[in-house]
């Protein structure tokens, strides 16, 4: 069958000093995400996903923290790339489904931005970028705000047997 | 391709005075979840799935924490309502696979009631509604007993191209 | 739809005094999973992720913990066990993708003698294993280096309708 299943998931550090970049979108907070590149545990989360699907490595494999070249990295520079790479091998994305755990901010009202943004890069519509978002309810370092999580899932296809 | 792919996660602390629901049955315990609604981990976590897997917005859009209509709420009601939202789409549910991540109470003798119980709400066959069951081995919020997370993966479908 | 999805998770404390398995391969480290079995978080996460998807109940159910038969077991054959259990239901798998959460050691220098390996025991091909991983970037009990954690999705599929 010509169809792949991918998972992702994303961690990083909250922390002063620094801006919060999800989904490619710049949000007002207090504290952004701490990393290497831009930090974007969402976009992080789905090239993963779609690196996995596809077999071809990970985000560590292609984009190195240890390498000058993603410092500070705007990563929809990352995910354009993730793009090219699963359509070298002939894939196209079917649908993502996301989901961010975070206790603050409220993201809700960046969700269809972020939507368009990814849809946009990816070539395919915002229909076929679900975001969700959930707290996890004050536990673990997600609930005592020190940090945050990205899941993100994908179907990929290629056409022929 | 008409057939997309959805992820849920959810999480509740676990506190005294409270009755267990997880997968719609009721489960003799010591303690049980904190939520605004009966706070049913497993079932919130399909309707996220099915959710996400048909760009729906997730729960928290569709059934706010902040609404007296969903105080205390039966999540069956949730899950039926979530049932004729994929509907709406035209969309069809493939399989749905969850695990539950707690310490205890142990969960499997409940497991084919609660299969039994999501499938007749969604109309499919409890074949269909895989639920597993893990320890975290005693680590972080799940291993202290202070909560409990559910996943959930579906696939859906809808006829067409 | 004769498509099915499987999810699969699993966590092992990181002890002194024990081997490190991952994967089907023994990794040189300072410490090792503790576990009943040899406690291979990667097997036992795709082995949950294909009992799932089948809906065949969980590894706790087919192979437990309280049980001698399966001390200091190695996963490979519970990894073949499974595959039997599946096949008997006619299924095959599609693809394979996965995910190591740990803090240390680096494991992507042995990603492909995982990825051989855990093909040869399915029959599938290295391209349908796909093995990635992260940090937790220091956070929780993986970012002490207390455990690990493994994700693992799959499709699976049998002829027919
Ligand atoms: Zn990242
Ligand atoms: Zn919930
Ligand atoms: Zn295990």
């Amino acid at each position: 069958m010509n169809i792949r299943i991918g998972y992702g998931i994303d961690y990083h550090q909250l922390v002063e000093g620094r801006d919060l970049f999800i989904g490619g979108i710049k949000i007002p907070h207090n504290k952004g995400a701490l990393g290497h590149s831009d930090a974007d545990v969402l976009l992080h989360a789905i090239c993963d996903a779609l690196l996995g699907a596809a077999a071809l490595g990970d985000i560590g494999v292609h984009f190195p923290d240890t390498s000058n070249e993603f410092k500070d990295i705007d990563s929809k520079i990352l995910l354009a790339k993730t793009k090219t790479l699963i359509e070298a091998e002939g894939y196209k994305v079917i649908n993502i489904d996301s989901t961010l755990c975070l206790e603050a901010p409220k993201v809700k009202p960046y969700v269809p931005q972020m939507q368009e943004t990814i849809a946009n890069i990816l070539g395919i519509t915002a229909k076929e970028v679900s975001i969700k978002a959930t707290t996890t309810e004050k536990m673990g370092f997600v609930g005592r705000k020190e940090g945050l999580v990205a899941h993100a899932v994908v179907l990929i296809w290629k056409f022929g047997n």
